[in-house]
């Protein structure tokens, strides 16, 4: 496995820093650093659809490269989308511009549900040699690989598409908790499938998106999600694992006892309260507000002196932003976030 | 002033609960309980336009009354929106069917900001008309008020409609402090006067709506909308003061020292946990998870049986959702609910 040959991306800052060491400087990379931010993303983007983009080896590639050449940050991320392992299945997903996924049969039955197959690494065999044509060109940089969690994957399968209250998702899960528990084993089985590629394929970190965690509970989250995220990440114990929502005030310790080794935090909690939280001896990333990229330098300056402070009270802090880039953010302010960040230590 | 008579409903066991006192029995009411999930709701609202239906006294009357005679709930709410009062003083909003209000110009000036003039009773003559036509009507049950809070009300005005990010409004109060305390002032005097004349016409008891303050950090709800939600309740001292928003499991203590005499929960902090937060002796309202009215009874009865015993560990609980009733809510399980509250005790 290529995991088993020590790559100079082992010993990088960022994999130090989600193993809880701490080095000289605070490793920074931003959810959706790359996208829509950024005009050479335009660009290539500006032809074909956002799966096809993602099932091309080279323009995968190209669009990883693309935030680590003009921002200098710490990590690269596979360009991906969190339904793409779904759609390699089969099922019939597209991605909507400016709505997200949208399911053409939203899981409903026994029958529904059993479509959800085991993934092959010969499904995904663009991922695989994007991630080793990626691992090749970006030397010591580390490249995260990512998944998106059952529950999420879950919601936007019940619901049919994007949604804000989650309800029959919710009602399902309460309603009918052994098709819940089956349908969520087996999106379960297909992430962690999916994330084995990527680590067998070189990638050094793997992050695991339950975007929308935040919408539960901890009761409801503890009963029917930890289990399926925590399968999930048990056994890829051969990288660092970060774990991350929106909106996981509540569940953070939760989180982090799906056997992650780093906690996402979003803007809501300082990382220090988070650390509190947590126990102290914890690795935590995040939490600028991404909102506030918008805002004047200042108040970025300001922000981010702020979190590093702040990040101190952790075992090790990864740099980040609370949620994605927005498509609306001057990318030159991502670059001076990262010149600010690496100019204050550790 | 009609508040300074004692009227029946002052007595109620809403009102009581609201002022701390634990009574016989739980109230119940619930958030949009006058709306969509009623069929004699939507025949009446087949023809004419929301904010029509909000200006219309025999209108506002009776879909306030349709849910206290259809469930048996322990209060009736006021059937109105946030930007009534908005609208009221010329500001350009139609509330678009299921989108929500959409603002024509959006704030971004010194001269936007000046358009805010304070509302004047005669704005609302259609208000108290309704209120004292629905206290007549009530007897015994009180009418609850009800107004937006400042920075909900800021961030559909600065972004135009209704957003997830709240991006641009973040942005403004971080870039221009003193511009975005302006146009808070004034929309804190405007809730204020909105309320004011409603308790002058009869209502029993307040609530302020902060739907979005959870999009905000602590620090930034601390230093950028509290003052502004304070100044809205700290002279309605003369009715107990509701105080609500969603997602703010990190703002409840702050929400609370706005001069609300009643903490509003989402569904995503036990009533307990709420109330250790808060110190223990405090009035709580809520916390059902509005998604869970979609699944079968048995989850809805374990839900408020759990609910009904985390209450008593407040001073005093109002029960309620954590959210607005969504729209596909079967009715006749809200009329469940209200049943088994009233037959757990207190």
């Amino acid at each position: 496995m290529a995991s088993m040959i020590a790559s100079p991306a082992s010993e990088s800052s960022l994999v130090r820093t989600a193993r809880g060491e701490r080095g000289a400087t605070t490793p920074v990379w931003f959810m959706r650093q790359a996208g829509r931010s950024l005009p050479e993303y335009r660009a290539l983007r500006a032809k074909g659809s956002m799966l096809d983009a993602c099932r091309t080896p080279e323009l995968i590639t190209e669009i990883t490269l693309q935030p680590v050449r003009r921002h200098g940050v710490d990590a690269a991320i596979l360009f991906s989308d969190i339904v793409v392992p779904l759609v390699a299945i089969g099922v019939d997903i597209e991605i909507a511009a400016g709505v997200g996924p949208v399911v053409d049969k939203p899981v409903r039955t026994p029958a529904d549900i059993e479509r959800f197959r085991p993934l092959e690494p010969s499904d995904v065999e663009f991922v695989s040699a994007a991630v080793r044509s990626l691992v090749a060109e970006l030397g010591s940089t580390p490249l995260i690989g990512f998944a998106g969690a059952p529950f999420t994957l879950a919601s936007y399968l019940i619901e049919g598409g994007p949604s804000r209250e989650h309800a029959k998702t919710k009602a399902f899960m309460h309603d009918e908790p052994a098709l819940w528990h089956d349908l969520l084993e087996r999106l379960a089985a297909i992430a962690a499938a999916f994330l084995r590629v990527q680590v067998d394929a070189g990638v050094s970190v793997v992050q695991l998106f339950d975007s929308w965690a935040g919408a539960l509970s901890a009761a409801d989250y503890e009963r029917y999600v930890l289990p399926h995220s925590r399968s999930v990440l048990e056994h890829l114990d051969d990288v660092p694992r970060i774990h991350f929502g929106v909106g996981t005030g509540e569940l953070l310790p939760l989180m982090r006892s799906a056997a992650a080794d780093v906690v996402g935090v979003d803007w809501r909690v300082p990382l220090d309260e988070a650390a509190r939280r947590l126990g102290g001896d914890v690795v935590v990333q995040g939490n600028l507000d991404p909102a506030l990229l918008l805002a004047g330098w200042p108040v970025v300056e300001r922000e981010v002196r702020r979190i590093v402070a702040e990040g101190k009270s952790a075992r090790a802090h990864i740099f980040n932003l609370g949620h994605g880039v927005l498509p609306e953010t001057d990318p030159g302010v991502l670059t001076r976030v990262v010149e600010l960040v690496h100019s204050l230590g550790s």
